[in-house]
């Protein structure tokens, strides 16, 4: 996967190996230092087992551009426009991603983009070098391409047409190319015109021969809340003057009188040579030339902000200005490193690795930061200019993430967890609500329920509490008792009155926003209960299982009501799979989200009629491939089984077949959407034995570890052990789990406590 | 036509008038120092006679709204948009104006404008306030109007369907709105997408509650040069803070697949309130709104500039920052009556009076500063930002204003015209070219001739020095001799070659694009002589009578020569007429372009078989209606009877029709587009009784003066006397010139030269 064309590269490449090896040989002799020993794993290079293109095709919607930590540019090949790219073209189908590893016709390089997502957004400031004359239209100057490079941190391939080679990396906040042009006229192109987002306009200005300014508007993520849209500011800055440079932009065309007036001019491009004042518009462009004698490289840095081009440009100078391309590549294959580093992997197979460090890449992606270098970032809607201590994250797909990634982030990454939470908490302040799917400042309001009281609750019943739970709790009773202009939880009446949504409360999925709703409301049970809070313990706790009111016996299965209390009818539980638009169900059907009640397996085991038959739907939603790996409301069922005495082998095989079937080391091999790491984050608890079953329950359920040996590096700051070891006698996947030590000492149970779990030193796994 | 409404304004006025009226009475009993009687006339009050409302009718194209001496902002009532103005529509028909008289439905305040000018142009930034719901479109939100009052400075009216009463003043770069709103709620919109100018695209940002900042895209004037289009900076504040805020943006309504997926927000306007980002794109604006619980006034300034937000802020500030409306006002009438006073007329009709400083007022609009108080000013089509010392003038129409503005202007306004000179050599030294109609630093290259060198010599000629000549000799010469690649003189091989222009050299206007080289050429020609270069004084001598090989004598008049030498038939030498598009003249036919060799009369006498046959001929232009009074080609036409002994009473005469025809205190009281005030230099000199008939030839003709007395306050950097006083024993239009007086010597002729006359103190004319 990990080609290498670049005859140089491949030198020093081989060169830093040989290095490596030799001082590592030479340092075994010695006996090592406390220090040495613990800080050993940093040594090691885990981004060699990330693979950025998985994700990259069935509509994984990851890209193979390189990214920093957390970063907030990032610079994405941009093959997704021009009828060259049909079926997958942005134009002729909702399409959200701004690569596609099967298309071959690249209009571009993006510095803005999303990882992972459902909606198309994001995807502008398209960057695109060209030989020979200007042309602005990326139909006529795009070029397939080959010899394909992706690297955490590092991206490049050749443009055919050109024979320009592209490099690219990436700090937080700023994008880095480095075109090596053939000798002869080079130019490159800015073109603000073209983007994934939806949104259009922007302005673009040359402020010198190494300069370019602008802004592009991006927004209505998923088509909806356009009155949100809102700007990204850029600045560009080129290592090698322009010989020339301009401005282009395309008007409108005209009709009626002033189009005879305007003739020829009338829509057509005009190309402004010098230039140096803004333009605005929808399609428009910058561009730097130049007159090579001798084949020549050009370093393109371009700074990115959510505030200011004076912040983008202060961005761009103190992230990047004494460092060059190389320098600027290996710090941030250094930061992913660390990122990685924090879970160590032994044993088991290679493609496994490869499959479990390039899902911990993915997690690292979203949520990203969202304020400048000065830590300042815009206000909810308005856009104000606020100041943030820590870093302000954003892009909260809550809906998807509050089922396992934030609890990832809390045992292995609980600082950053904690800042997320923060931020939450910020974008409390500054609207008065918790989020439900933030994105830069904005809430798209896209899916349903109540999701950030859930990962609040459960960070803080994991111990993390460096932050304000007075705020945060009464934020979370604001959208659980709020009965009127509740953004967060629409049809909140019928819901406290009734129990549940009916048909008629919403227009689709009145079944899984009670369900929703129930969890968050087990979410808000378990920290009142925690913070002393007796009374909205009991209360919301009772709330926590009203969806029983909607489980129907003639189906086994949940079922819609109507507002009489009727059930709906006709019902076919099978309607909703695929995506299919239904009353009862967001994003599925009756099977695939009957068993989103973790929180309440018990209650579920005696709706069904005792555990056997529990046992026996579970296992039918696989049998009658009503299981959907792709989306999140049936992801823990595999886990369920653990629930079931006997049956705990079940939940072992169902996830390695999972495992095996959906998580692969090429560009299909992720499920679906990555949606910003859930589904990433899933195949990293499965692959390291231990399941976040439960949401706001701060507990983990089992299944057989893929390696021989994991560490997880904790954080002392939060945690009293520096390490979390887990092992397993054999990863052989026709092995089952025969018994499980902790600290040595057997544990009864395919359950464990958070608590229990980070204060031993060790979970070993026995597999027979 | 100045009605006064305010009945508070009404008293104060009174009150001033006592005053002055009052303390005049006292002084009169003291005798007079020197400087007490030299600087008396400053003391009068000359903006009282004119009436901002002449030539805001039948096409005159100027606005009552204020504009401070050679403005850059002013504050135009905006009533050409929406069906409701029909026919008088601005997207239904060519339209240059953003006002005219009898239009009804006003849809806000513009704030940069042209005046006088045949192309749509400018008049954008529109603000407009309302009172109740936040319109965003001008067909809802606009309104009629009444209670209209223009003066000098200053522009009111009542918006009928608001009761608001809008007042408006300007400084030099700023525009001032002191909006007196009723109790309730308030809005003041400033709405981007609406102009007058073709050009389209800008962005909106609100700073704070009490300012707006953004930009606008402006250019492709006459529909030329659109690649030149070029942003206008603004920066608007507000004395109330507003209790609340947005800014809107209408998007493109999608087609196709995203249609879909956009549903009803497809192509709506989306109101984004308390937004602090800007918004970029075609169709945006902004507002502040108001909730009051008394009648409330609100001032605001809007600050321009061609530079930055920056400077428009910084010329806000500098010029009105520790100012309220009455004294702005106050202020630019003080300046207008310093422009105003340095010509003082006695006697004669008040109707005159009005119609002679009317046409004073409309000289001193355009040319205008371009630079912002700090300097700076961008370069011609590139728009870097430069600096300049003294003024850097723009808006100059050539081909209409070297034929008398700027020999009013170096007579009367010597260092104003210097200026301008010298923003002519700066845009050389930008472009390498003379300006042709340079617009805000584009090169619009409308019209056709070579027209800047004609006002460089003819400046020079009248001992106005002070820039350097021997760059605008060379700048000169380049246009006059560059065979290929030159955009001043296209055809200039067949010119050289020929003599003329032939059908086949352009498209239109070959025998008008040859006389007006001629007219260059014999500038170049007087040039030379004055610097020594004998050579080239000759050399352009002879070209400058090239024209004549274009003399028919089967029509008396010039006729289109082919490229053969052949004559263009069939003939009918007044095709051409109303602006009708033909192969021999722009903008005319044969008839209206003949004459227009005032350099050359002699010349042309000859041609037409003497003085006699010339003289019936030139009769023949009146008498059969070919004379357009409308437009430049002929329009020194009536002044040509001086070249005919006996015969200068038809001179005297046909001013007089011409005035009393064309030229009235009413809104149609100009002849036509005013042409950046040459239609009111024509007026200003024919009502003086001088006339500049040849430019370039440093000499004055003769016709009655409109007034007992003028006084002409000379520029002592200049001239060497203080004032000029012309004096006329009668205004009646009945008599006629019997002797006329220099120094109360006879002079013997109708003519006389530049230096004669302004080293004498006293013309007197002699009427019979």
């Amino acid at each position: 996967m990990i080609i290498n064309i670049l005859k140089k590269n491949c030198a020093l490449k081989l060169l830093t190996i040989i290095i490596i090896v030799f001082s590592s040989c030479q340092k075994e002799n010695k006996p090592k230092t406390k220090i040495e020993r613990t800080q050993e794993y940093l040594k090691k290079d885990f981004t060699q087992y990330v693979n950025p293109f998985i994700g990259t095709s069935n509509f994984g919607t990851t890209n193979p551009g390189p990214i920093a930590v957390r970063g907030m540019a990032s610079v994405s090949p941009f093959n997704v426009s021009g009828n060259q790219n049909l079926p997958l073209e942005k134009d002729n189908r909702w399409l959200s991603t701004p690569y596609i590893h099967e298309n071959t016709f690249l209009t571009g390089f993006s510095h803005v983009n999303l990882s992972g997502v459902g909606c198309p957004e994001l995807g502008v400031i398209t960057a695109m070098p060209t030989t020979g004359d200007i042309q602005t239209d990326y139909l006529t100057y795009g070029s397939t391409y080959s010899n394909e490079i992706s690297e955490v941190g590092y991206y490049s391939n050749i443009l055919d047409k050109y024979n320009i080679i592209v490099e690219t990396t990436a700090t937080t906040r700023v994008g880095v190319s480095m075109y090596s042009f053939p000798k002869g006229t080079a130019n490159i192109l800015l073109n603000l015109g073209l983007g994934l987002t939806n949104e259009q306009g922007g302005r673009i200005k040359v402020v010198s021969p190494t300069e370019i300014e602008g802004t592009r508007s991006v927004g209505s993520f998923c088509y909806y809340k356009p009155e949100e849209a809102y700007p990204v500011y850029f600045v560009a800055k080129f290592s090698v003057p322009a010989d020339e440079f301009g401005v282009w932009e395309k008007p409108n065309t005209y009709q009626g009188v002033e189009a005879e007036w305007m003739k020829e001019y009338n829509g057509k491009t005009r190309i402004k040579k010098g230039f140096t004042k803004e333009v605005t518009g929808d399609s428009i462009g910058g561009y730097m030339r130049y007159h090579f004698d001798t084949p020549t490289k050009v370093e393109m840095k371009i700074g990115i902000s959510y505030v200011s081009i004076k912040n983008a440009r202060e961005n761009l100078e103190k992230e990047t200005l004494k460092k060059g391309f190389k320098q600027i590549r290996k710090e941030t294959r250094t930061e992913w490193n660390q990122y990685l580093s924090k879970i160590e992997v032994e044993g088991g197979k290679k493609e496994d690795k490869i499959k479990f460090y390039t899902a911990l890449y993915h997690t690292g992606i979203h949520p990203n930061t969202l304020n400048d270098i000065n830590g300042e970032y815009p206000k909810m809607r308005t856009r104000e200019t606020l100041n943030t201590e820590g870093t302000r994250y954003t892009v909260f797909s809550l809906w998807d993430t509050y089922r396992n990634l934030h609890q990832l982030m809390s045992l292995v990454y609980p600082k950053q967890q904690s800042d997320m939470v923060k931020s939450m908490l910020q974008i409390y302040d500054e609207t008065g609500w918790l989020p439900k799917w933030e994105l830069n400042a904005t809430e798209t309001t896209t899916m349903v329920g109540d999701p950030a009281g859930i990962i609040i609750a459960d960070t803080y019943l994991k111990g993390i509490k460096d932050f304000d739970i007075e705020k945060a709790y009464e934020a979370m009773l604001k959208s659980a008792d709020q009965l009127i202009d509740n953004p967060l939880r629409p049809g909140i009446k019928d819901y406290i009155e009734k129990g549940y949504l009916t048909t008629k409360t919403i227009h689709s999925g009145s079944v899984s926003t009670t369900q929703e709703y129930n969890i968050t409301d087990f979410a808000i049970s378990k920290l009142a209960q925690e913070l002393g809070k007796e009374k909205d313990y009991q209360r919301f706790l009772d709330r926590s299982v009203s969806y029983r009111k909607l489980f129907d016996e003639e189906f086994n299965l949940l079922r819609p009501k109507n507002n009489d209390g009727s059930w709906l009818s006709p019902y076919n539980p099978e309607t909703g799979a695929n995506f299919v638009k239904n009353l009862g169900f967001i994003e599925g059907n009756a099977w695939q989200y009957t068993f989103m009640v973790s929180h309440d397996v018990e209650g579920l085991k005696d709706l069904m009629g005792g555990e056997k038959l529990f046992e026996q739907q579970l296992q039918k939603v696989f049998d009658n491939k009503q299981y959907d790996m792709a989306n999140e409301p049936d992801i823990a069922y595999p886990f369920l089984f653990n629930y079931v005495k006997g049956k705990e082998w079940k939940t072992q095989k169902t996830v390695n077949d999972l495992l095996e079937t959906y998580y692969k080391n090429t560009p299909d091999g992720l499920p679906g959407n990555d949606d910003t790491g859930t589904m990433s984050a899933w195949a990293i608890f499965s692959m390291m034995g231990i399941y976040p079953i439960t949401p706001a329950k701060p507990i983990y359920t089992f299944c057989a570890p893929k390696f021989e040996k994991i560490t997880i590096h904790l954080n002392k700051e939060y945690y009293k052990n520096e390490t979390l070891v887990i092992t397993s006698n054999t990863t052989n996947k026709e092995k089952f789990i025969e018994s499980i030590k902790i600290n040595n000492e057997n544990l009864d149970s395919f359950f464990i406590s958070h608590e229990q779990l980070i204060n031993s030193k060790k979970l070993s796994f026995y597999l027979k």
